[in-house]
């Protein structure tokens, strides 16, 4: 390892595509980077970490420091979660083992709410964050990692001791400033929600349209009829942002659309799970920004279609 | 042949499943049928036609009277068109050979102003009418098709020389029942739009579903959210006939989903066509529905969505 001395601990849970490439670029920044593994863990255990980044080039973190269960890691400052959405709740006894009593637990996972499961299972002590992380990885096999564009990610306080706004922003900030530190642009965003809501311009449309039009963003960017599904989408998300009281960026929706048009062809993950049988993050994804829109009383009848279809696929996928 | 005197001759243009079905239906009744192929033309002179149907028991016709060319077909009173609508122009050369001078052609097909691209190259003689078909049929193999349920015919007048209305009332009442004098139900219609229009109401959310979700009618049926989407389409079709000036009744929708709902499962014609690869009749049930409710000042969101995805997938189906 190199020097951590006066660095935080960061303790990894759910060592996917997303928890392995943080943890690899956080190491490779100096930290003390500690990756809990469930099926990966003895390839991660021989034969470490591999990042393949169209951006960073080959990284390879060898020994990686995996454990197969929580109990054997050491108290961790900062605990990134990049495990599916589903399984927060189950996640609680394994953050709870890996963290110091004032840990920051930072959820690197898209979708609204997806705290709230897990909050109600973790002592006051810990802080629990929301990362939005706008990046094309995934994971080629155990342990290995493709990256290939991209990698913000902005940071904001969910819930945690009682503490006035200007402390929990400087949380936020100290998390914001760990990926800085390891050349990841990050961004300290004070509402959680408004930023879980903009990620969601995103990923509502192109998650959805993957599965349910079996196709990648290149093709989805190259076709007049699937680009302005995606528009309306984005319009949508846009207008049920605005009635839960978040105002998206003048122009945010058409930036986003213009980036997904030079990224290299991508699959959401949403395809990746599709295709491997597991439930896709419907509940995070459409069916609470649906809840809240309705419930500021404001109808969002393409997704709500789109999360239909979405919903009889899922249903049928196993 | 059983005697077939005084009984109009009858031409199929297109003998798939749909034309195959009532033509084997016809002829069974004492009409003198002849019948138009082309890639399975070797096959049915052979061995004829075979209908294996659900109602009315295993049907065999052979010889059938099988022609790989309109040239070599007797004058007909009456053409029955089953091809797909897109080869709608396609087939005026044909329909000019095997027609007499004053023929009546009826297009078997679903959709809107699928009459009007044939129309343009027929003899001002020559009488189009529209049938729509609710039946579940399907062509196995050259030669061979099955009919799982249902049958009736609406048929409705569209063009041809001058004549009062209640002349071409008589028209489509001959032709109603011809049908009805081979067992099949068939309802002369007052209005040909009106009645494709409400078969609309079934082809919009079946056909398309089927090909968008992967799903035949039994699981469509069966599914909480695939339910909502096929009555909110339903519903929207409904609107957009109001808007172009056709009230479908009362409950008709309702009794479409409820028909369906005890049907055997059933696979739309939509979901063969995308396994074989052919285009996807998506004029005729899409475009053409949208571009006359939106010249009504109609817009209908849901139908639109899905119609974009359908395209998309149809131009990557090839």
């Amino acid at each position: 390892m190199m020097g951590a001395v006066n660095k935080p601990v960061v303790g990894i849970i759910g060592t996917g595509a997303i928890g392995g490439f943080y943890g690899v670029m956080l190491a490779r920044a100096g930290f003390d980077v500690h990756f809990l593994l469930r099926s990966e863990f003895a390839a991660v255990a021989e034969r470490g970490l591999q990042v393949d980044s169209a951006v960073h080039g080959l990284l390879t973190l060898n020994p990686a420091q995996a454990y197969s269960k929580a109990d054997d890691m050491p108290a961790c400052d900062w605990l990134l979660v990049g495990a599916k959405t589903h399984s927060n709740a189950d996640l609680a006894p394994a953050i709870i083992h890996a963290a110091k009593p004032d840990a920051k637990v930072l959820l690197l996972q898209n979708g609204l709410d997806v705290e709230d499961s897990l909050r109600e299972l973790l002592p006051d002590s810990l802080h629990l964050l929301g990362g939005l992380c706008l990046i094309c990885v995934h994971r080629e096999g155990p342990g290995l990692i493709t990256h290939q564009a991209l990698g913000s990610v902005n940071v904001g306080y969910h819930s945690g001791p009682e503490l006035d706004d200007a402390a929990r922003m400087a949380i936020v900030e100290e998390g914001a400033g760990l990926f800085r530190s390891a050349g990841i642009d990050s961004q300290a965003m004070a509402n959680l929600h408004q930023a879980r809501w903009q990620k969601l311009v995103w990923n509502i449309p192109y998650n959805g349209l993957s599965v349910l039009l079996g196709a990648s963003t290149t093709p989805l960017m190259a076709d007049a009829d699937s680009r302005v599904l995606i528009k309306d989408l984005m319009a949508e998300v846009v207008q049920g942002a605005k009635a839960c009281g978040h105002e998206i960026p003048a122009g945010y929706a058409d930036f986003l659309f213009g980036m997904t048009e030079k990224l290299p062809d991508y699959w959401p993950s949403m395809h990746h799970d599709l295709l491997h049988k597991r439930p896709l993050e419907l509940a995070a994804i459409y069916a609470r920004p649906l809840a809240a829109a309705k419930a500021a009383g404001c109808e969002l009848p393409g997704i709500e279609a789109l999360y239909r279809s979405l919903s009889f696929i899922d249903r049928r996928n196993v």
